[in-house]
């Protein structure tokens, strides 16, 4: 095989060059000249797979964002008590974290000012609703605490979630995706005081 | 009093006006110039009361820094069991995260590109790993879970009280400081289930 580089270049291995360039610059602070570079591809061949940096910002965040409401269509998030299935999307939801990485951080860190990072907001909002209306369910159910409202309990776990994308590093050395998702599950619905 | 706003400057109205800057612009991305416009004086002015837009990050970082350390000097945190202790210093990390909202927020989107960057993560940093200290000194007296690395579980809940500064806003019709830290203790203590 001695094909050249550019020559395998698909819209999959584009996509992760340009969340990486996303990630670093800022998609503000991203030209197609820096995608263009950081590709080592010409602009007239990125314009070939995608119409511009907001096609490739799209695809991203909606990598991370099918990913997400896939867990809400598993058999576990769908039947059964909803403490469980809430346990369940927990889990899951740090393991798909976890496996897309780059573009759950980029989902994260986008702040509405186009048409599509405004988009990629709303179904995030749909998507923390998703998980807020398992929370109130358990808690109607009786299976979860009544003395947190359902609104910041949700936020505060959501936060420790999201907060793994600022220091999880898929390097091999450190922790696995199975450790953290069980640590995570563990503290939130058990907390650190041995019972 | 007629006195005109200019003349009330002090370097703590411009510390405050510095700092929103700071956080809407970046750190990088900010000029005396902004910071003029902003304070609605001239360079020389500011220059009047700081060496310029470092002394300004110095300044509010320490406020922050120096805030969360006062908590591990009070005495419930320095007296009694150790998941007592920690139970104290998480609830009041939460409230000087609230009440120094806009020192926080700064401190924590430092990056570490100039000195006083660097110097800011370090001791943040040190903070971080007495936190740490007191969650292994709670295992080792058998009170936390002994089935979350010590590691791992300090960086979770350092991300979900880190969080808070993402949604909450002191515009007095949400919700207080009060019930925001104790939120945070009951469930990151307790956690979500109903025992």
């Amino acid at each position: 095989m001695t094909t050249a580089k550019r020559d395998t270049y698909t819209p999959e291995t584009l996509l992760s060059v340009a969340v990486q360039v996303f990630i670093e610059r800022g998609y503000d602070g991203t030209s197609m000249e820096h995608l263009s570079k950081a590709a080592g591809i010409s602009k007239s061949s990125i314009y070939h797979h995608v119409s511009g940096k907001e096609e490739l910002l799209r695809r991203a965040v909606s990598r991370a964002l099918d990913g997400l409401f896939a867990i809400l269509d598993e058999e576990p998030a769908r039947a059964g008590r909803a403490v469980q299935r809430l346990e369940y999307v927990v889990q899951r939801m740090v393991e798909v974290l976890i496996s897309e990485l780059p573009y759950v951080t980029l989902l994260l860190r986008v702040r509405g000012n186009t048409g599509t990072e405004r988009w990629a907001l709303e179904r995030r909002r749909d998507f923390d609703h998703r998980v807020a209306a398992l929370l109130k369910a358990a808690a109607a159910d009786g299976d979860v605490r009544g003395d947190v409202e359902v609104r910041l309990a949700t936020r505060l776990v959501f936060g420790m979630i999201n907060s793994i994308v600022e220091w999880y590093r898929p390097d091999g050395r450190g922790m696995g995706e199975r450790e953290v998702s069980e640590a995570v599950a563990r503290l939130v619905f058990s907390g650190l005081r041995q019972a």
